[in-house]
């Protein structure tokens, strides 16, 4: 029984080193596997999430007890926490782009002053200067307060949701630093986006939200007892990231399907319409707070903000030479997509030994980075020659203040660098400039080729370093910018806009990078508005997805494998088919009688750090051993700390549900629980007996050893469980043969003990 | 053990009366709840659809000489198959489209042409007899040839994507008269859509295709063997409901939505992406058909006939006055749309009664609504005045062909009527119209009301008739007029144009009628092309869901409640954690052993009706009795069939594996497979033994009795199962004490045990 971590950590645990493993123990662990690095220097033990309902008898008790009023609570506060999730993760949503806007804005506007002076090397050093205080702020808060906060936050989110608890992903500190992380990492000029820290924003914010306030500062919501479980925390945990996605693209539908594409590995109907409750929370604030705005009352922050490219302009009819000028975009697109993620993976092990060393290199990493994307975003655009404006824009070129497609830059009067209007810009503003339709020559097919490969590699080398950095951003940069290049390149024989094009290249370098389909389309037509796009739209997706597919994983989930986290996948694999359950089982087991002496189980406790242990009833309780069922660590810390002892053997469950009730054994938030030092046990009591019926749970699920691996895989993973019991196919053995976890599910595990099955099934 | 139908069923099977039973039969079945009537006179015995990998020797055997190049067959098939689909259903959408506009346009241009002549009486019989003909066309294909084709056809297919194969759904006889009948019954002017029965034709479509052909005419395609199963056909009819909404609203991305929220019961990501895929599709064949016909190549098919109501023309600035106005109109919408769903409810009822005594009275019924409906939509624009036409429109006004606003009627010229231009139109049109924008003043208050409350009314009587009829288009007809009639109400206050309060309340009604909200705000997003609309969507959407949950359930779950359709739900009823497994399972058991006698099985196959028979292994086989496994009817027919029997009690799996193969017992199509009385067994044959080992599925999913009833109900739901063993706790006793089949958790069986149970809990 390989319970969480295995024996090895266990030891370790026992010598005392300390809450966290350092990465060298954790790869011998996962040895089998060459794959594997370790992304981050401190790696700490990962939690299971329980998603099955305990059935002891004091939850039956609590059952039959509860009242008709306070399911109507449960009900209430459930839609109240949907709505409270909604509201924050607007307005915090709303703050990130405010602050983004505004000081990114002030920094370009310090330095276009400084360039119309002429005075262009001051204006690069003001410059770089700004992008490396900002960076330096960032890092310094991801680096020394919450490394957790450091990337794009939705591979761990993803991974909660499948029912990993790792250290500090979803703490206060994490939210803290990841949303000012975020606005110091985007407004300093990464190739960073904001949407993925907003996802886990949300996420942190719903999880806070459903701790019930902290206890260390007595702000302790009582009625928020019903939903101390890891059901409850998930489900809103799932609202949460929706409601990022919603806050960060406007996109409240998207944010749904996105949450149920991507997210989420259990989904309930009931679940959409209370995600799409908490998304339509969301659109509604940042409606009324851009209202508010309005007329320039927020600064430098006007409407375009939050990242909206309307091209409803653009007509969308289309004839046989564009679609396959369309496919042969999402073709290439594919391929640079599934390229990407390769380098990225190649650049996060290369950054991880960096990272590995200290914060300070982390720091140093971020700054090295940030000099880099300075000058290539003040550099490159000199490369490029002035082009005159054409003279029906008037006003609009070149551009006088902070926004729009024609950047002065270095050029004289009524000229402009086209360069300069991508590079020299906000992310936002470059990607809605080269969304941009009916400007089919603003452009040159060089500048183009440029920017594409300079964001291409700079989004690469970017993500991995300890910032705050979504991906979508990157991509759709890169994307539109190689969809644009196409789209001039092919504009001889296609009567369909560059812009258009734009919008395609992103989607196909989404699609290649993401592996997402439905969300993304929809989140992409959210952003743009113009539902003609569609059919277009998903062809370039199913094609980029589908040629992806040919060479790797999407990005999310090779990041999820970098970091080790033990995602359980949908479907079983293959060769599990040849297994049977009890094949991968290991021992030992630990197993508790019915009435169990309180030493014997303080030691279990000490000794392993299995969190299940069988209950056997034994005569003289029952006429020969029996299963009585599966009783937790946690609920077992409980019952020790309440002391309800007796002398003898004897059942004492009716005395004990007396004295304890059920929502004393309401999960606390992850690592804050009672913990077995907590425990103050005396010697005499070391003797004593303690009845664990009331907390046993009567009803665990159960496979016969000889089920296949497969189906037990699809039981655990279809139901959510966090231990699966093993209980022996011909009588006369002891009741169990062991407990599956997680552990025993993944591919590491099984092929470590069968290095050739994976041979044998299919040759 | 309750295995599908109970055993008064099953005497009544032996008896030989017949494949189909009578009502009353079923009704005595389920005696116990007194809210159940059955709809349509023959009620077939419902098959539950397994969805579990019958893992035995022979699937093991198949799955591990697979080769490489079959897995990608599979794969490719899969695709090819989900393009089929969405081919098929494009252009059966199309044609049903065409055929449509054709005919109702040349019976309205008929009518119109009579009526320009002022010949108003002739006119009136012409149209009347014209809608009772193509009525009586629809009534009777429906009534003779496929009774099951009548409805809406979405609830069955939700019941067979729950797992419930009721009889001839989705059989070739229902898609054809599902197909015409739809064209029949809505060109004759019923208030009915086409939307619900194109659900049920791409399900029928699909379906069809992953039989692979006829085996009657011998068109079976050899490659399809791979999808003889439930959980591909599953897959399939999910891609093919999609796919019908899709083709039914040009809406792809609410197409998907649908079939995830209201369709589906199990979902996996990947049959996202397949389901994204066939819409994308469908969206292609129809984009490319509707060029085809511009200008006019298709007879008097515009571009108008697939429903598409563009409104992007409208503004949508919206203040806290108008959100008032629009929570108001939610508020009411659920209301009358729960009270809709109860006044069709009681129509069903009553028209059950009428449909039961014959394919006859069936078509009267159809006739005598045709009647009424004729006389409604030609009758009641007399009681409007005629209204001066406003001298901007110049042409259009009033309209001289089939289509426009601004119907002449019995007006002079250069007047309209603008309560013909709402009832003496086709549905579609007079959805167009009450949604168009800008035309505050095109429709009297009066003219408004009359039309909602007879439309409203109209809709409940017509649903439950022996023609293919829809639910959207009478919701969104009945919707749109309340919502204008609202807007108009408020116009004095609020600036919202009153087509847009149309599309609110239509949105309102959807909500408080169907339960559905993401899939239904897309559906509507994509229908009316105008994404700035969504947040005041999402919000009538959910308030008037909220509101209608109040009073009672969803429109298709409550016909799925009259159908008498055990259907699943999602979780698991709350007294059920008031009992365990053993409590719900019901004898009489018959269990093989794993050598049985061939004259034993035949017995058993006869006498009962079980569709699953546990194999126990004895001594000498074993050492004590031990459950080897579960087999099937129909693998236990295959077998018998092939006739590898023994002289002896002696293991013969091995020969038997030789000679039969895995895809001898693929599933066949519903009703087809082999039968009891295909066997042709000897005397001498009865006294042999046949091995059962190679036919066990070896890895049953079991439960031990004491596990709680509810955690039962979410593994057999979860995991899609038709049977679930039910293993004793204690050793020394038979090892096993039943099966839970479908039925078992059914609430009518479980509370018709326990009647005061559900008072227990909950007090």
């Amino acid at each position: 029984m390989a319970d969480e971590t295995d024996i090895e950590v266990e030891r370790l645990e026992r010598e005392g080193s300390g809450a966290c493993l350092k990465e060298p123990l954790l790869k011998s662990r996962i040895k089998y596997t060459s794959q594997i690095a370790i992304v981050g220097a401190n790696v700490c033990p990962i939690e299971s999430l329980d998603y099955e309902i305990v059935e002891n008898d004091l939850f039956k008790q609590d059952w039959r007890s509860r009242k008709k009023v306070e399911i109507y609570q449960y009900v209430f506060f459930k839609w109240a926490l949907a709505l409270l999730i909604g509201l924050c993760t607007g307005l915090v949503g709303f703050f990130n782009n405010i602050a983004v806007e505004n000081i990114a804005g002030f920094k370009l506007l310090l330095t276009n002053n400084l360039m119309l002076k002429e005075k262009y090397f001051l204006a690069f050093i003001v410059y770089v200067s700004c992008n490396m205080v900002l960076a330096a702020a960032a890092a310094v808060l991801c680096a020394y307060i919450a490394p957790a906060a450091a990337g794009s936050g939705i591979p761990e989110v993803k991974a909660y949701l499948n029912g990993i608890d790792a250290h500090s992903i979803l703490a206060p500190s994490t939210l803290f630093v990841k949303i000012f992380g975020s606005i110091f990492g985007v407004a300093a000029g990464f190739v960073v986006g904001k949407e993925g820290p907003m996802v886990h924003t949300g996420s942190c914010i719903a999880s806070l939200l459903g701790q019930g306030g902290s206890r260390k500062y007595r702000l302790t919501w009582k009625w928020l007892r019903f939903f101390k479980n890891d059901r409850d925390r998930r489900d809103l945990i799932t609202c949460g990231a929706a409601a990022g996605v919603a806050a960060a693209f406007r996109a409240p539908v998207g944010g749904v399907l996105f949450a149920l594409e991507e997210a989420a590995s259990w989904w309930r109907s009931a679940l959409l319409w209370r995600t799409f409750f908490t998304t339509a929370v969301v659109a509604v604030v940042l409606r009324g707070f851009m209202g508010i705005c309005k007329g320039g009352k927020c600064g430098l922050f006007g409407e375009g903000g939050l990242i909206m490219f309307d091209v409803t302009s653009t007509k969308a009819a289309y004839n046989a030479a564009d679609l396959l000028a369309v496919i042969f975009l999402g073709i290439i697109g594919g391929i640079l997509g599934s390229l990407y993620n390769f380098f990225v993976n190649k650049v996060l092990r290369i950054y991880s030994i960096i990272n590995e060393r200290g914060p300070l290199f982390k720091v140093i990493l971020v700054l090295t980075i940030s000099i880099l994307t300075s000058c290539c975003s003040y550099g490159l655009p000199w490369l490029s020659q002035c082009t005159p404006c054409p003279p029906y824009l008037e006003d609009q070129c070149p551009t006088i203040g902070r926004c729009g497609n024609y950047k002065n830059f270095q050029c004289p009067p009524n000229q402009y660098n086209d360069l300069a209007s991508l590079f020299f810009n906000t992310n936002d503003d470059a990607i809605r400039n080269l969304f941009s339709a009916g400007s089919e020559k603003e452009f040159h097919l060089s500048t183009l080729f440029v920017f594409f490969i300079a964001i291409y590699f700079l989004g690469i080398i970017t993500y991995g370093i300890a910032v705050p950095s979504g991906l979508f951003i990157p991509v759709i940069l890169a994307g539109a910018s190689y969809g644009r290049l196409v789209g001039t390149l092919v504009g001889y024989f296609s009567d369909l806009d560059s812009g258009l094009f734009a919008l395609l290249g992103a989607a196909s370098f989404l699609g290649g990078t993401m592996r997402m389909t439905v969300s993304l389309c929809v989140i992409l037509l959210e952003l743009t508005n113009n539902l003609l796009m569609l059919p277009l739209m998903m062809l370039v997706l199913l094609i980029s997805k589908t040629v992806a597919d040919c060479f790797n994983k999407g990005v999310y989930d090779q990041i999820l494998v970098l970091k080790g986290l033990p995602y359980m996948e949908a479907h079983a694999e293959p060769y599990m088919r040849n297994l049977i359950a009890s094949d991968v089982v290991s021992g030992p087991l630990v197993t508790f009688s019915g009435i169990e002496k309180v030493g014997n189980i303080l030691l279990a406790l000490k000794i392993t750090r299995h969190n299940g242990f069988p209950v056997i009833d034994e005569p003289p309780l029952s006429d020969a051993p029996e299963l009585c069922g599966l009783v937790l660590r946690s609920h077992l810390l409980v019952l020790l700390k309440g002391k309800k002892f007796s002398e003898q053997r004897v059942m004492t469950g009716s005395q004990i549900m007396r004295k304890i009730k059920a929502h004393d054994f309401a999960k606390a938030g992850s690592g804050k629980g009672i913990k077995l030092e907590d425990l103050d046990i005396t010697e005499a009591e070391m003797e004593m007996y303690v009845d664990l019926h009331p907390i046993t749970n009567a009803s665990p699920y159960t496979v016969v050893e000889t089920m296949s691996l497969a189906k037990a895989a699809v039981l655990f993973r279809d139901l959510g469980l966090r231990h699966l019991l093993v209980v022996p196919k011909t009588p006369g053995r002891p009741p169990i043969v062991g407990i599956l976890t997680r552990h025993d599910f993944m591919p590491e595990h099984v092929l470590g003990l069968y290095p050739h099955i994976n041979l044998q099934s299919h040759k």
